[in-house]
C-alpha cells in the first residue's frame, strides 16, 4: 500500500531541513539519506528563512534545547507554514522539565504541524499542556497495550482533532492517526529502545516521507513508522546471526532502511486500519 | 566481585544526566543504554534543576566548553550535590588551555565530585591547578608504567584525599583509588585510543554504575574501568577476526559492553587491590 | 607517489584542530585518528589561541554556523596564520543562504587558507562571492564531467590564483589544483554521497595530511582525496560482500582509511597530472 509513498522519496529526493539535537543528528542525517532524501541541519536564526525555502519538509526535534535554537525553530516553522511545507514535531522529553513543556506549548501555538511523533508520555504532555515523563522514555504506566488500545486510539483521534496534526504515538504498539482514521502498527521490537535516537530517526524519516508526499501526511507517517519498525525487526535478526550487540544493531538498522523496497515492506508490514 | 554492581544497573536502570561534548555524545548515550541505564543530555540552564531531579547520577564532561554550558554544569552540579546524587567529572583536555584549566578549578571549588576520571596528564592538571597536555591525549612523559606504578598509586591516593573524589586514572595501566584503597587494572589495549571518545564513554559508563550503586563509588568506578577495558579486548579480537579497522572496532566495543555479564567480567578482569 | 605524505602523518601524529559542525564531527574525529593524527574540536573563543598553538593544522568547516562560532573561526584562523600553520576550509552549503555566503567572504578576507575543499557548486560560490547550492549537495548542472573537465581544470587554476589556496573540488571526478599544476583523480563512487559527512571527513583528512606535511599542501591534499576515494571503493566492495547498506558502508569507509598503506594506495590510486 505504500509503493507510491516510497517511490516519491527516491524520485523527488526532497531536502529535509532538521533543527534537532546534537546527540542523534548524525543518525538522523544518515536515515534521511538512507531513504533517498537529502538532509540539512542548519540552526542559525539568520539563515533559517533561506534554508527553509529550499526544503521539502521541516523537522523540529526538541531533544536538546537552547533559547537560541528555540528562536530558530519558531522562525523556521513560520516560514515553512507560509510556504505550505509540512512541519513535523518530535516533542522529545516533553514533561521532563517545565521549560520543555513550555517550549512545546509555544511551538504548538505559533506553528501548524503536519505530524507530531512521540512516545505516549510525551504525547499526553503535548495534549494536556502538562505531564510527567521519565527523562526521554515513556512511563511504564502510560504504555499502549492490547488492553487499552481502544482508549489509546480514541486519544490519538482527539489529539489530532485538537492539534490539527497527524498523531504518531510509538511504543510496543504504534498508532498513527488523523481525527478520523487510525493505523495500528505492530512492527518493531524492544531492541530499538536500547539504541539512542531511534525515535529521532523515525521523526526524520517521517519528515522525508512527508516532504516527498505533500498533502498525504497520514499515509506518509504510517509508512515511515512501518519502515522503521520492520527495519528494526530485520536488523535484530541479522544482529543475532552476527552474534552482535547494540552497536551492530544500530548499523544494521540504517542498513535495512537503506535497503527497504516496497516489496520488502509489503511482505513485512503489520498494519491494520481502524 | 562486581556481580551486584552490574546487576543493580540493569535492575534500577537509573537515568544518567550527561552534560558533555557533542563530539562523542552519541557514543556516550549508546554506552549508557548498552549497560542497562538510560541517558539524558540536556544542557539549557533553565531546565537543569528539573532534569537533574530525575537523575540517578550526573556526568560532567568538559570536552567542548562554552561559557553558557559552564553555567549549566555549575547549576546541575550544585543541584546534584543538594540531592546527594553522585557527580562524575571528566576533565577532558585540562591543561590544553588556560580557560579549560580555570573551568576545572571552578568546578572543583563549587561542586563535590564522587569520581574524577581522566588520563594522567589531565589528572595532574586537576591536582596541581595547572599543567600541560597534548590536546586531549596524555603526554608520553607522564605515562603510568610498571616502573612508576608505586608513585602513581601514591599520587592517586593523594588526589583522592585532596578532592574527596574517587580518582580514576586511565591509560596503559589503570588506577582507581580512594585515599586509602587502590585498584590497579590491566585490561584494555592501545586500539582504544585510535577511536575518539573511549575516555568519554568510560566516564559515562562510570556515571551509570555509580547511579545504580549510591554510596559505593570506588567499586562502581573500578567495575566500569574493568568492563570498558575488557570490552576493548574482546572487541579487538573480533575486529581482527573480521579483518576490520577502527570503524569496526568502535561498533564491536559497544557490542561487547551491551553483552557484558558478571560471568564474562569475572573471567576477564585483570584487577589487583593495593 | 604519496609514501612520504602518509608516513609523515603516522610519524608526526600532528594535532588537528577542527572547528566544525556537530552533525559529522564524530566521524571527522575518527577519520583524523584513523589516518594516524590526533583531533581536537574546541570552539570556545577564549581558548582558541591556546588550542591552535598546539596544532599542526586548523580545519574550518561551516556546516553548522552560529555567530559565536564564526568569531572563534576568525580568531583561530588568524592565530594559525600568525603561527604559519596550514588552514583548511570546507565551505559547506556556501550559496544555500545569504548568511553562509557572507561568512565565507569574511573568512576569505581575513584568513589565508592553504586548501579549500568543496563540491563544485560551493566552490563556484566561493570564487564568485555569490551562487546557488541545493542545500549541501552540488547542483547537477554544475557537475564536473569528462566533457567539461578542461574548463573545470581551468576554473580550479583560476580559483587557486585568486584565493592563494590549493583548490580541491570533489565529485564524480575530483580536481586538486594550484594555480599551475592540477591533479585529476577518478577514485570514489556514488555510495559516498549516500552517507552524511564524507565531504567533511575528507576535509578533516586533508587537514591531517597538511598538518604533517607543511609546505606541501598540493600533494598532501591530492593524497587525501585519493585515500578517501580509494577507501570508498574498497568499502563498497566489502559492503556488497556483507550484503550491507549505508550503515555498513560508513563503518567500512573508516576501516579502510585506518588500514590504508602506501602500497594499497599505489595499487588503487587513479590519478593523472595536467
Amino acid at each position: 500500500m505504500f509503493e507510491e509513498i516510497l517511490q516519491n522519496v527516491k524520485e523527488k529526493s526532497p531536502l529535509i531541513h532538521c533543527i534537532t539535537n546534537y546527540i542523534t543528528t548524525n543518525d538522523c542525517a544518515n536515515v534521511v539519506l538512507a531513504c533517498g532524501a537529502s538532509p540539512t541541519m542548519a540552526e542559525e536564526l539568520e539563515e533559517m528563512a533561506d534554508i527553509v525555502s529550499l526544503a521539502g519538509a521541516l523537522v523540529i526535534n526538541i531533544g536538546n534545547l537552547s533559547k537560541q535554537t528555540v528562536l530558530s525553530m519558531l522562525a523556521a516553522g513560520k516560514k515553512a507554514n507560509a510556504l505550505k511545507i509540512p512541519v513535523i514535531l518530535d516533542p522529545v522529553g516533553a514533561g521532563a522539565s517545565r521549560y520543555r513543556t513550555e517550549v512545546v506549548s509555544k511551538l504548538l501555538k505559533e506553528i501548524r504541524f503536519s505530524v507530531i511523533r512521540g512516545n505516549i508520555s510525551e504525547m499526553k504532555t503535548v495534549y494536556n499542556g502538562s505531564g510527567t515523563t521519565r527523562g526521554v522514555d515513556a512511563c511504564a504506566a502510560d504504555a499502549v497495550t492490547e488492553e487499552n488500545l481502544e482508549e489509546a486510539t480514541l486519544f490519538a483521534k482527539r489529539f489530532s482533532a485538537k492539534t490539527g496534526a497527524v498523531c504518531a504515538i510509538t511504543g510496543a504498539i504504534d498508532i498513527v492517526s488523523s481525527d478520523k482514521k487510525t493505523f495500528v502498527i505492530r512492527n518493531g521490537n524492544a531492541m530499538m529502545s536500547r539504541v539512542t535516537g531511534t525515535g529521532c530517526m523515525l521523526t526524520a524519516l517521517t519528515g522525508a516521507y512527508c516532504g516527498a508526499n505533500h498533502g498525504n501526511s497520514l499515509v506518509a507517517a504510517a509508512a515511515a513508522v512501518c519502515v522503521m519498525g520492520l527495519s528494526g525487526e530485520l536488523a535484530l535478526d541479522k544482529t543475532v546471526t552476527l552474534d552482535g550487540g547494540t552497536g551492530t544493531f544500530r548499523v544494521q538498522l540504517i542498513d535495512f532502511i537503506s535497503k527497504m523496497t516496497p516489496e520488502i515492506l509489503n511482505g513485512g508490514a503489520k498494519i491494520e486500519m481502524r
